[in-house]
């Protein structure tokens, strides 16, 4: 726990040195791309007679640019072709140039499109239960919460709600924490946030609600216009890396850790259901296996990007703060009643949200002996 | 942080809750395992035409029922086969029924064997600096390690030290935190280790040498064996999980946390380089992500496994431990005596701790902002 002074400082080192470590694809880092390539198609041409190939169309809700959140659906759509030997092309199409982005759930469940890229808390007026498979207020970070999904009984609800609503979803990726957002002012304490407007999703916003803040949900392209003209206070998306790039340190100063309100994020490629059904076992098992590996691929990137980041960031003038202890804990009994409101208006809530405390009840006790 | 007499009694509640949903394997998981087996084999078969085989033996230095260790290598064995479509087969052999364990490297560079399932660390003996891939004392943990090996310049280095041996290495597997051992007295003080004989094996064991523990670095198979006749006092090997099923419990009733020595572990597959250059870049693309995937389904495992085998052990009257501040500092002290000592004599190993220690200081910062 430390504050911007002593942070600051050693932010402002030499930026060679980590900076050309970063390789940001892994595509990118082998020497003879140009032979591969070639390699790989001379392959694909030799295969191409054997099977037939499965096109389908996946709509991304984020932009291929985007760092972590468009290159991780990329990065789905292209290990997925090289795996299947080019027997499964999931096509990549940015946001709404498929299907408007708020409409893809219904697209794939319909059969519309075949599949989509997201994160299973955008399917909030579908499923509010669905948030807890996206991001979490003062939850799990990204070990415990692999394990609650895959071993602790949380996929087997994801699958149950998803089924019923005639989708298949793999989570596909897994991102760093998040940062709390972007501000023209600083705070002391949890009153000085009523009123303020601000751009907030999902659980968080709900959060920041309980205390007064005025929250829009709007996409990334428009937050930008919306700090910028005054219509909003401030902003929170995504990480460092991610914000760095969207350019909101032109419009607001103040940035603040932690993203309580989302320590670690998983995304998912959803699937229409009978077309999943319809796929070779073997189609199946790479899908699943491209997907487990770009949630590895994530958080290591994820994790590997920010501090660079940050230096740009602190070295363009922005403040680095972390909240006050006040209104971190002020954000915290807000998020307990959330849940209380929540659970008791959705079923679904409810069952994934106990299923989960009891795993983190009994998570708490091996992590206290095993960390250092 | 805390004791054994809040820990206890908070292991002793009801076993049913969280047992039951723990899956050991995602394959016992599909209700219709059955048919899908029937579906895969018949798939397979209409494609064994297509394409010969590529058919692999690969030495494992688990045992196939060691949870973790062994169930990780049988599934990449698994997985493998069903990605490619049943056409590259890496048949698991158990530790010791194609090579000696500790001949899997000469063997895997010779090409006498295709292929082997290990962790880095165990070829300290032809490269020390493998050992910073494989568990670092006091070094980082899964998320921070993943962001070093794949952004930070960890795998290059790792490339550069086994293509000079004629070896490429996948990691493939990666599991919690360790224990810190199992002992039959109690410690309050560094002095009190002195003339401990113990089993442990890496880095962890120099370090432990540097306060007068004696180690021998026993196969998994001896160290019950070498506790039950009084040769060693003490043993290091895993995690509860893995050393509940070994039965070390019945030997030694004191049961020490952390595991200062391994916060986080990789294991990896070992393939002959020339034979993996030899692979179609398709056959490539699937081993790496098979192996990512392990990556992730490690890490989830192993965080979901450890609660319920802390309870078994304390239910059998094992008493769990955290060590006195006072003899995690000396380790620590001791820790930075041994990267001194190794770092002097090998060139790799000194270039591989740098880039190690240059990421740390710099994720570090990113590390105090985003986690609350």
């Amino acid at each position: 726990m430390l504050g911007t002074t002593t942070i600051a400082p050693r932010l402002n080192h030499s930026a060679s040195q980590s900076d050309s470590k970063e390789t940001h694809s892994n595509l990118a880092k082998k020497p003879t791309e140009t032979t591969i390539d070639a390699r790989l198609n001379q392959e694909l041409a030799q295969s191409k007679s054997e099977k037939s190939n499965i096109i389908w169309r996946m709509a991304s809700a984020y932009s291929g640019d985007l760092p972590q959140l468009g290159s991780l659906a990329k990065r789905v759509s292209q290990n997925i072709w090289k795996v299947s030997n080019g027997k499964i092309e999931l096509k990549f199409f940015g946001p709404g140039t498929l299907v408007p982005t708020s409409e893809m759930f219904d697209a794939v469940a319909s059969g519309t499109i075949d599949a989509a890229y997201s994160t299973p808390g955008s399917w909030a007026d579908k499923e509010p239960a669905l948030q807890l498979f996206s991001g979490i207020p003062f939850g799990p970070s990204s070990d415990e919460y692999l394990a609650w999904v895959y071993f602790g009984g949380g996929r087997e609800l994801l699958n149950e709600i998803y089924h019923s609503h005639g989708i298949q979803s793999i989570l596909c990726g897994m991102i760093a924490p998040e940062a709390s957002g972007w501000f023209r002012d600083t705070f002391s304490d949890p009153k000085e946030l009523k009123g303020l407007k601000m751009r907030a999703s999902g659980l968080g916003s709900k959060v920041l609600n309980k205390l007064g803040v005025e929250t829009y949900d709007l996409q990334e392209a428009n937050i930008f216009l919306a700090l910028e003209s005054g219509e909003i206070d401030g902003a929170e998306f995504s990480m460092p890396a991610i914000d760095l790039k969207l350019g909101f340190h032109h419009l607001a100063g103040q940035y603040y850790f932690p993203g309580w309100h989302q320590p670690s994020s998983f995304f998912e490629l959803i699937i229409n259901k009978d077309r999943w059904d319809s796929l070779a076992i073997t189609s199946q098992a790479q899908i699943e296996a491209v997907c487990g590996d770009n949630i590895r691929y994530g958080i290591a990137e994820g994790e590997a990007l920010q501090y660079s980041a940050l230096k740009e960031l602190t070295a363009k003038g922005v403040t680095i703060k972390r909240w006050p202890i006040g209104i971190l804990s002020a954000l915290k009994d807000s998020w307990k009643e959330v849940v209380i409101e929540q659970s008791s208006v959705d079923k679904n809530f409810n069952k994934v949200w106990r299923s989960l405390v009891d795993f983190r009840k009994d998570y708490a006790i091996w992590e206290e002996l095993a960390r250092p």
